[in-house]
């Protein structure tokens, strides 16, 4: 749940910004104020509106109107206390080990809010399966030379193959695509597939690599394995903003 | 002046973010979403709580509940656009030179604030006066071996001096500190201190560097220049968080 202040007094943000530390909530708060550091090294910034985070962890952030980077910050662990002094809200985070100490001084706090966070995604390097099929479904060289595509996604009586096509050789083919090492069990889909078919299609396991026991089990299937050359894909990947602007390609 | 929504629905949240943008605001926004990236390298990041921040120079972070590094970013210069797809929001950021996007898929958006920021600070490397002239009440050593404090920023007819003390002989001492290279206006301030009183005070220039001319000058009225070793003081900066706890030291 959101919890949110629009133009407190500095007595009221301050209350409000101690019971978020207390239940370790995210702060974010834009205000008029000034930043002293010293830790690492030193600095002062005088006063401007600006925003302050402090995340659940105790790591701190002060973020001007411009550039990505914050101009100071503290990691996590810091302990963190507010309170009003001579008519200024006090801000004060300090680490421990090493020390380190950042004091925001404010003015003005215009806006407020906390809340936790429910996060428990993984944060996976890599494009999304929807991004890298789109960039080979756009680039099928990087499958096989002379490799046509004619539909992704197509659902069949034993599931979905990625890819269908029509090789250089006039076959009718099924792709299945692996972004990681395959192994036998992408085998085992790409034979499902095509024995599904009534008519003869040639089977394509397409990945950046394969085991050794994969890989003997595609051979003795009849069906070929082509390797997948991320470095070069990566070069080559866009995210398509709109399902329309899509659209427009196919 | 801050405009905010609190739980807008996505068509909501469309709209204020793309007039905030066509305005180039700060855009601070909590909710659910997914994010992809492709650029520099590729990465998922699955659907979670997190916020995202649009600056007013094209700009984007995104940050999770924990660690002060945002998981992903754009710098600024990125051309950014919203709209509602599918019962989602979809906030397409996209830099041109080189190449990179991120996607941000919103199932759902809690808060989304947005203002312009007024801000004309200079962020100066080093500690503020206060704490620099805090430092070495604390450490007189820095100054002259022997020397104790006994008062700091002393109002006198002629201005204010920053330490007055004693030192090692046992004379009364004045001490005008620069955290620069002090010039002759420096010896002229300490000179003015000095003859305001009817006693006779020892004058001491504090800095880290002198002007031959002030030199000189200060060597002519009979005064002493200590050199102030910046790298040893910075090793013991800190921060007091409030007034009184600073006071318990005095």
């Amino acid at each position: 749940m959101i919890q949110s202040l629009l133009y407190p007094s500095l007595e009221e943000a301050s209350d409000f910004i101690n019971s978020a530390l207390r239940v370790k909530n995210l702060v974010v708060c834009c205000g008029l104020f000034s930043v002293e550091y010293v830790g690492r090294s030193s600095s002062t910034l005088g006063a401007g509106e600006r925003i302050l985070i402090i995340k659940g962890d105790g790591s701190v952030l002060v973020h001007r109107s411009k550039g990505y980077e914050p101009v100071n910050w503290q990691p996590s662990g810091c302990i963190i206390r507010c309170r009003v002094e001579d008519g200024k809200m006090i801000l004060f985070s300090e680490r421990r080990r090493p020390k380190e100490f950042l004091k925001a001084v404010f003015d003005k706090v215009y806006i407020i809010f906390s809340t936790s966070l429910v996060d428990e995604a993984k944060f996976l390097m890599g494009p999304s399966e929807e991004t890298f099929y789109s960039i080979l479904f756009q680039h099928p060289e990087f499958i096989e030379k002379g490799l046509r595509l004619t539909s992704r996604q197509k659902p069949l009586s034993t599931g979905v193959v990625d890819f269908t096509g029509i090789d250089e050789g006039g076959n009718y083919v099924f792709v299945e695509v692996k972004r990681r090492t395959a192994g036998v069990d992408a085998v085992k889909q790409l034979d499902r597939y095509i024995k599904s078919q009534p008519t003869r299609f040639r089977g394509i396991l397409c990945a950046p690599s394969i085991t050794k026991q994969a890989l003997s089990l595609l051979e003795k299937k009849g069906y070929s394995f082509r390797k997948l050359d991320l470095n070069r894909i990566s070069k080559l990947l866009t995210i398509e903003p709109f399902e329309e602007t899509l659209d427009k390609h196919f």
